[in-house]
């Protein structure tokens, strides 16, 4: 049965390739253009490249954060008020513009499939400007009353707007770099207008910020705050008003790009390569500042440690422990996200966000790992970063889980077979997802109450944690197994009524 | 034409999913172990996040050297002699190494395609490892006398050596797991044998090197330097015996891999995935110390510059011109490489290793490009950074280009026909890669002869580069057309010959 469904799938792909033939040639036929241009290329790299800048990007803003220095005798509690007011708010900041502006990168090359070496070179301008966002933001930060970060900002999506919209008419202009879709539908006008409509309602409300800034700078802060939630805030609207008048206004299928619809499609090789990027960013970044700060000078070592270099290194042990707990921890989290979207068929917009979410409390952990060893044994700051570092832990899971549970409200499109309701590995999966929720709530708890075990408890679930993780697929077996024995043990068990299978599953 | 090369194109990729899906359902029927296990997956984006995990590792040794602050009195010569001692060759170190066990990890999972949640488990716990290997290395460069460092190192090799073997062992134990062509040959006893051999050998060395390190530690460190060049030299080794005994000793098929030969398959989309991640950190090197350390004090803009913003960053301006001009240089380097291995068919060891030496050069030019605007106008110093820049931006421009004439020889395997000796895109791929060289040479040459207008010829050319990358194809057609009507008149043009067809072209 599972070659079965192999096969099927295979057969499948078979059919894909030759339906993208009959369309490369229908397209071929009609579009001329194609003869006498230069070469083209598939975008892939370039889109795995750009992910590749914008991930680092979303994720550079945190190291401000980290490099923040902590006083020992300063409560924690104050110096995260201080971070909290500027510092944090500027990383979060620029993780949801740079992830929007990443959203915006997604919808144009759904449009564009092909690139040409022009289109490359624009994209390379457009990265450019797009990496320099976070400075503005630092600015914006540091001198609020100060037009000068808002003027920066405005100026760099006006001109990223007007590159898109370069790119949109050269990708019109010469159809073969166009999605399959597009090329060959009735009203390509009609496309090109909605695009260039919806790509340059940006840049105009960011030329009216402009203006605004330099009469009234408030107004200006309002607009971009429009400009992000528009599309949101137009759904919205819409669905009020078709429940208010009672019909529902269907999205027509020639919207299908740049509707803005919570079932919009997300390119789900692009939220994967994407999320690997911050992942590994925020898995190597204390090894960044360790391999910079952390190799003893030659001379402390000889006249303060008496020319031992273990003893030296000691005084690291800390930064080190923070290091393999951060890295496991953020390696475990990907882990989970591949499982999870090993199993995604399709990604949705909505599920975008939720994992843009998730990425952003990924991106505070290395930060809370290096508090949790920052103070001294057993102090109230401690306890209170240990606390920290759970409730971050937490977050991360839980939007993941969330994911899930979006798709689930839609498997049939979003979803493999095998972790449907009911499926095979439905409950495997969800083990996988809640572990780490659910560690990170128990451990939170055990802390509030044994409070002077608060380390050893932490240290120990970094250590359950992953063979928790190697053990889990057993685990869930005889937990199900458990379940069944208590509650209806006269009946087959679910594992036997469904012929486990696993070649069903990818 | 175009559309036939298409369709035939495509043609063969059916054709390969058919013969992998004979392939899965061959190896499916007599691998029992498939039905019983848990569900196996594609490696593909372990395999993207391991390279982007390598690929910030490679690169992060080079954030010491470029934040060594340079003091303007001091001669650029000086200080360059201090850097580099210690720091480059730190960074060079680290970089060759890492790219070592990334060429390893490479071998590894080409012989394992399909991965469980074990094995991801297991390579996110080499993965650990690996980032590791830059501080022992700083270590070693900051105590050479004390065996600390080498210990550290060989003993994170020794452990990472030893999980790949359990990895193996795993994927002999599971044949499911291993590449399609091992999975049905008949001696999967002898590979074993061989991968184990192969794999073990580098921890055996450094277990010995442990042990010298105790007796006689300049002996560890030759023993270390015999792994990494153990495989060239026996190569060399068995091609000298093959000169000498008269006949030539071919490699068997049963040794595709691990075989160490210069023409052995080096995974294209893996060399792409590790290029594009250091391509990705190198441009964005800049901003992440412009975002961290360049934002002006409020109290200081308010006392030293009168509250004017626009003048304090005035005093930041060559922070960003030396930023955009460092991401314009590595996003044309990008570029090109993108160019280049558009065209590639098959990337072997020794296009690896010349993309590596490449990628080492891209790696120091933020450092360059940094040192440029450091220096005051017209000083000596500020004229030896701009020739070190050039000279960098050479020798990766150069290196790139030996890639392409590596392929060159062997076109038929490597190279898709369009840019082969005579293709129609020939003269344009030489004239993209010779374009950075041949500018950078001409810079060089030129400031030596001009030496007090070298920063507006450096400049120059920063702005005329990305134009000339535009117009390329325009220039080069003009180029081939005065070049035929120089030399032969009377003969018509080879575009003619060959009907210009671009849709052959990837």
């Amino acid at each position: 049965m599972g070659e079965n469904e192999d096969g099927e799938i295979i057969e499948h792909h078979v059919n894909e390739e030759m339906e993208k033939r009959h369309l490369t040639r229908r397209a071929g036929s009609f579009s001329e253009g194609a003869k006498r241009h230069s070469s083209t290329q598939s975008s892939h790299r370039l889109l795995a490249y750009s992910d590749a800048l914008i991930s680092i990007i979303a994720t550079v803003m945190i190291l401000p954060v980290a490099h923040t220095k902590i006083q020992e005798n300063e409560e924690l509690k104050e110096s995260l008020q201080q971070l909290l007011t500027t510092k944090i708010a500027v990383y979060l900041m620029t993780f949801l513009i740079v992830t929007v502006a990443w959203a915006a990168h997604i919808r144009l090359f759904q449009v564009i499939e092909r690139i040409d070496d022009c289109l490359a070179l624009l994209n390379l301008a457009c990265m450019m400007l797009i990496t320099f966002l976070p400075y503005t933001f630092s600015l914006m930060a540091a001198f609020p009353e100060n037009i000068l970060g808002i003027l920066f900002f405005c100026g760099c999506v006006v001109v990223i707007g007007l590159i898109q919209a370069v790119i949109v008419l050269y990708g019109f202009s010469q159809p073969f770099l166009l999605n399959d879709q597009i090329q060959v539908s009735e009203n390509l006008a009609f496309y090109k207008k909605h695009i260039l409509k919806v790509i340059l309602r940006v840049p105009v409300f960011c030329f009216v910020a402009i203006i605004f800034s330099l009469i009234f700078p408030p107004m200006a802060y309002v607009i971009l705050a429009f400009v992000i939630f528009f599309p949101y805030i137009s759904q919205s609207l819409k669905w009020c008003h078709s429940k208010a008048v009672g019909r529902q206004v269907e999205t027509p299928e020639s919207m299908l790009f740049y509707s803005y619809h919570p079932n919009e499609p997300l390119s789900k090789e692009r939220v994967e390569a994407f999320s690997d990027g911050v992942y590994a960013i925020v898995a190597t970044l204390l090894i960044l500042d360790i391999c910079e700060d952390n190799v003893p000078d030659p001379a402390e070592v000889q006249h303060k440690f008496n020319s031992s270099l273990v003893v030296a290194l000691q005084e690291f042990g800390p930064e080190f422990l923070a290091y393999f707990g951060s890295f496991a921890t953020v390696g475990l989290l990907w882990f989970v996200h591949h499982s999870l979207f090993m199993h995604v068929t399709k990604s949705t917009r909505l599920m975008g966000i939720l994992n843009t979410f998730s990425l952003a409390f990924v991106g505070g952990l290395p930060l809370a790992y290096q508090l949790t060893h920052e103070f001294t044994r057993n102090s109230h700051n401690e306890l209170e970063a240990i606390q920290i570092s759970c409730v971050i832990i937490f977050f991360a899971g839980i939007f993941q889980l969330a994911i899930w549970v979006v798709a689930l409200f839609s498997q049939r499109e979003t979803l493999h077979p095998c972790v449907h309701y009911g499926g095979q590995d439905h409950a495997f999966m969800l083990a996988k997802l809640a572990l780490y929720p659910a560690v990170a709530l128990g451990t939170f708890f055990i802390t509030c109450v044994l409070s002077e075990f608060s380390a050893p408890v932490f240290h120990l679930t970094q250590i359950v944690v992953p063979v928790a993780f190697l053990l889990l697929r057993l685990l869930v077996r005889v937990a199900l197994a458990v379940l069944h024995w208590l509650f209806c043990p006269h009946r087959p068990t679910m594992l036997d009524l469904q012929g486990y299978d696993p070649a069903l599953c990818p």
